[in-house]
């Protein structure tokens, strides 16, 4: 997605240690704006699919997947960190390790809220190794709910998450996938 | 506003312990349509008020910010709880004691994204207490932007957030504001 591609090029950092900052526009500040053209952008994509759900994770998926979420007229679970004493015992979870935080946290839905009948989008706003979107599909499997595909916004294409989720079969839309990027010169190449 | 309140009493469940879950529509799964209703009615009330950024502190104050900021035409920013690796060092931060995890976390905003420049608007999806708005107030007050006020789901009204914030001179909306309610009957009763 173009303008996405020029919007990274223009306001992301790329920082020692593969970490892209796109904290401005992405995760952090949001540029709704931009938001809503990513959202029209997935549902172009994933028009066919009769999508009724779509599943995010807290806390940085949760802006965008509301914003895009407008184009499907569906509504946005998101998956929780760790256990809220607010949330009933009924729920399902998953282990996943976050390179961020250099620990392994809990993510649960609510049972009531994923079924068999839903066909689910997850949406959410980096792919890397793929451990918080393997969480949310392995989430989807216990619901026995249908995964209709993946919709990220920025992918690091030199990891190993994009790939090994295409190998399983699962469709992933990356709206812009970065193949390599330059801590020193800051140079960012995008795969097409 | 009408729809919420209605939204409440028919989906809102009332625990003991002041306790009322509206996870099936508000901070678990998200109907986005409703977000969009309520975005509209915080426009309408601050219309005049040249609002040029939303705040709003993770995670159930994301979805409802991102959708209303739509109708302000403004970019969100999300107070971050507890210090990632990925922001950089310099960061307005406030300590926060949260009643649903009885514990007392950090929420920092990036001083990129908060300046004197700024007229902003807090968003959150419940105030009862008012810690988390205090802990965003005090964080705008550090950065000099100016505070033009704040927009609330659901407020609880017999707890003192509300009181203490409006005797300090605040404007607080919230879209619905709870009198009582009680777990045993499940009633619920709304100010106007």
């Amino acid at each position: 997605m173009q303008l996405l591609e020029d919007r990274i090029r223009k306001d992301g950092i790329v920082k020692e240690g593969n970490v892209l900052k796109v904290d401005s526009f992405l995760n952090h500040q949001m540029d709704i704006t931009l938001f809503q053209e990513m959202g029209k952008e997935w549902k172009r994509l994933y028009a066919e699919e009769k999508i009724n759900k779509i599943l995010t994770i807290e806390a940085s998926g949760i802006g965008i997947a509301a914003v895009a979420a407008q184009y499907f007229d569906v509504p946005v679970v998101f998956a929780k960190k760790s256990q809220s004493i607010n949330l009933d015992g009924s729920v399902y979870s998953a282990k996943i390790p976050s390179f961020t935080h250099q620990k392994v946290y809990d993510v649960i839905v609510s049972k009531k809220y994923l079924s068999p009948q839903d066909r689910v989008l997850i949406i959410d706003d980096f792919l890397a190794n793929g451990c918080a979107i393997r969480g949310l599909v392995q989430i989807l499997q216990e619901a026995g709910a249908q995964l209709c595909g993946v919709g990220i916004a920025i992918e690091k294409g030199f990891q190993d998450g994009g790939r090994e989720l295409r190998s399983q079969g699962i469709r992933v839309e990356s709206l812009a996938i970065i193949e390599s990027m330059d801590a020193a010169s800051g140079e960012i190449v995008f795969r097409h």
